[in-house]
């Protein structure tokens, strides 16, 4: 069926001005008086809708006129510009047929839904303003991601969902299983038999591709994984999910300048895609969800972040703790509120924090030479906080080994990462993105729940 | 740390001949006379390696010469053409410096190792020849992929993998749950009590994320998803893993012919752009994996698919039961036997076989009017058999609601489905593409499990 879009008709003007062209689409309002009347048209394919004008010369006049918000239909017409009009175009219909009418009692009406309600029909909520910009741009945003690591010759590398190793010990996991829980098997000790099981052991969704990660780049120099990633922990905020996407970039032959490096120019040339390929949906964000959306990203895009020792905010930061709720001290993680201030109030700009604690990071960051602190970054951003963590990983086999046995960690269940650090071990670095965070840093939307089609979080897992 | 990787020596030698530059990477061989010595080097961005002469005013020639395979160097040095000899240029080196050396057990050496006992070491066999090549391929498909419905303007949705229905009956689901099995909680009648499992419900991986794909196609006209996707079947074959990828593309104001118009160009666009980016990887398969795969491949780019009805399909084949192990009769489904037979003895390029009886095929199919046949499409290709499945889906209220009682599917637990016929329906349609086995038909190998970085397969999860 060849319609024409309104994406083409917005971009493309002066090609179908006064062309007889087809349209299809979903109504979003209709309004008639006796001899003619006006339909607002939108076909997902863009931000704005179109004016379509039919008239009583029709057969099928007053089905029109009839017609529900959401009824879709095909209208055949000429293109006209509308210079004296709000619009900048219309079309004078000849044919308007209707292609699947909408029931009177569908949920979404004309006026304003709050996003509480909308979070109830998932399935419907993208045909809104809101979620029709936040869920175009979010595609945007992923493949912004996936140009911008392609074109720098990154391999993308599918790391396994279900996972036999809780390797980073960065979460709760969701058990994965085929095994019929109304009829568990019991060894002869009594305890679970996950030889029976499908994968013959216990195996949990990923909480992190990166050990995997690790493996690739030292293969290939540079990779990125981008997918799902699981967390069961029963907290219900409006940041955190039980499944969300996230993005790992691993490279080989570089340092934590390195990795900082290429996390600023990764945000920044989202930033700029989005603000390129999406400039409707973002005025909405700037003028609907945050003011000053806008000229914070175009100020992100115009600033070097900032760089800061752990150490250094501490000192920063105790000078203010009458205004935390948790004060700090050194050795303390930073909670939200302190990454909010760092970045908003002291640097008011991007800032990465760096050379933490070991005692409060993964057991394969680089240890400094220090032996206090390690070779990790948070980038904070404005409004969110940390919305990056990597770190230079420890390429030495036998310091590794030593931070393992300290941690009490298995080291036959990290076999094959020693072997990283065994066979031809390079200095590297890496980080994690998460993407829902990225989205929500982008479109100034609140509510994790709201940037994900179909969100799963505790006691919620619908559609 | 700025290095020249060996891609831009290959691609852009002019730039970089008689100038010093330093290069990182893995060492495939050395050898040494008593004045100077070769090492080939790989980094991990090119297929090709590069040859390094090293000589003995070096303070470590010994060091180097000693070097074993797997070792991570850098060397700062000159690149000079080398017209007489079979590499295209080297770098005579003024330092090499050892990054991280290779353990003597290195299980990698220079002879040519089986692909079983690579599929052990899944952490290292990315550094062979052929997984460099598989996993630079399959990583240039998914961004292929990608940018043929980004350029396109189909939005990119993330449907669930976690999901609270075994909506498509597609297959064995795997249980996702945070309940303890070793105490599983029981109602007061005896039954697993799920209200205490994380989502207050029985929750398993998503077997397809169609059905959330078309809520969206409803809203934004053409979507595809591009994600991963299980399936807990006990069947140990070489085309078949436990978790896959896929991609679900749905669009609306589309019928059967508008989805197989599209299938075939993405096709196309994927095998053109795999060509284009990696011509190094794709000889390769063509010499060493696949003898043929390149003419395939080009017929493929330079013919229009063949199309046919599954009642004229079964009729060729009929005249030909005694070629096959399972004898089709119409109302069979079609075995890879029987798809092979058509695409490669029958139409020798890829073959659209549509309307199948209904009795085979999901019940949210589009009907026929002869009341007998869906609107499905499978797609067939030489090698494989079926590689994509699709169909116009049933956009009748009325008609679906009836097929899906036929079938005793609640329809309470598809309101959400149903919705989309009430409230705006369009004629829509999608398929589904095996990632794998895309992966798998443009590489020429034949086991899943090596076109997967970290394969699942039963009785198998490992790293």
């Amino acid at each position: 069926m060849k319609l024409t879009t309104i994406r083409e008709i917005y971009k493309d003007r002066d090609t179908y001005l006064d062309q007889e062209i087809s349209v299809g689409g979903w109504i979003r309002s209709v309004r008639d008086s006796k001899t003619f009347g006006f339909i607002v048209l939108h076909d997902g394919t863009f931000f704005e809708t179109l004016q379509i004008v039919y008239h009583d010369k029709m057969d099928n006049f007053s089905e029109i006129s009839k017609l529900n918000v959401g009824a879709a239909v095909i209208v055949k017409g000429r293109l006209v510009a509308t210079p004296q009009a709000k619009q900048p175009f219309e079309i004078q219909a000849d044919e308007v047929t209707v292609e699947g009418a909408s029931a009177p009692d569908y949920p979404l009406q004309k006026k304003r839904h709050s996003l509480e309600y909308l979070r109830t029909i998932t399935h419907l909520r993208p045909r809104t303003n809101t979620f029709q910009a936040v869920f175009r741009v979010r595609s945007l945003i992923a493949y912004a991601i996936h140009r911008f690591f392609q074109d720098r010759g990154f391999v993308y590398v599918h790391t396994p969902l279900i996972t036999g190793s809780d390797c980073e010990g960065a979460g709760e996991m969701f058990r994965v299983t085929t095994l019929d829980l109304d009829q568990i098997p019991k060894t002869e000790e009594g305890a679970v038999d996950y030889a029976r099981d499908f994968f013959g052991k216990e195996t949990n969704l990923t909480v992190s591709g990166q050990l995997n990660g690790e493996t690739y780049a030292q293969a290939f120099r540079n990779i990125y994984t981008f997918g799902p990633t699981f967390r069961a922990e029963n907290s219900n905020t409006t940041r955190h999910a039980a499944e969300f996407w996230m993005i790992e970039p691993e490279i080989t032959f570089a340092d934590l300048e390195d990795n900082m490096d290429l996390a600023e120019s990764m945000l920044k040339y989202v930033i700029q895609y989005v603000l390129e390929q999406a400039p409707e949906e973002m005025n909405f964000f700037n003028s609907f969800v945050d003011k000053g959306l806008l000229d914070r990203l175009n100020h992100v895009l115009n600033s070097e972040f900032g760089h800061v020792t752990y150490t250094e905010a501490i000192e920063i930061l105790e000078k203010n703790n009458e205004k935390f709720e948790y004060k700090v001290s050194w050795g303390v993680d930073l909670q939200t509120e302190h990454e909010r201030y760092l970045t908003e109030e002291v640097f008011k700009r991007p800032v990465f924090v760096t050379d933490y604690p070991k005692e409060i990071k993964a057991f394969y960051m680089k240890l400094n030479e220090d032996g206090k602190t390690v070779a990790a970054m948070d980038c904070l951003v404005p409004g969110i906080g940390e919305i990056i963590g990597g770190s230079q990983r420890e390429d030495d086999y036998d310091k590794l080994l030593g931070r393992m046995a300290e941690l009490n960690l298995n080291a036959e269940d990290y076999a094959f990462y020693l072997d990283l650090r065994k066979y031809g071990s390079t200095r590297h670095a890496g980080f994690g993105l998460g993407f829902e965070r990225c989205v929500m840093y982008l479109t100034g939307m609140s509510n994790i729940r709201d940037v994900i089609p179909f969100p799963r979080t505790v006691n919620n897992c619908e559609l």
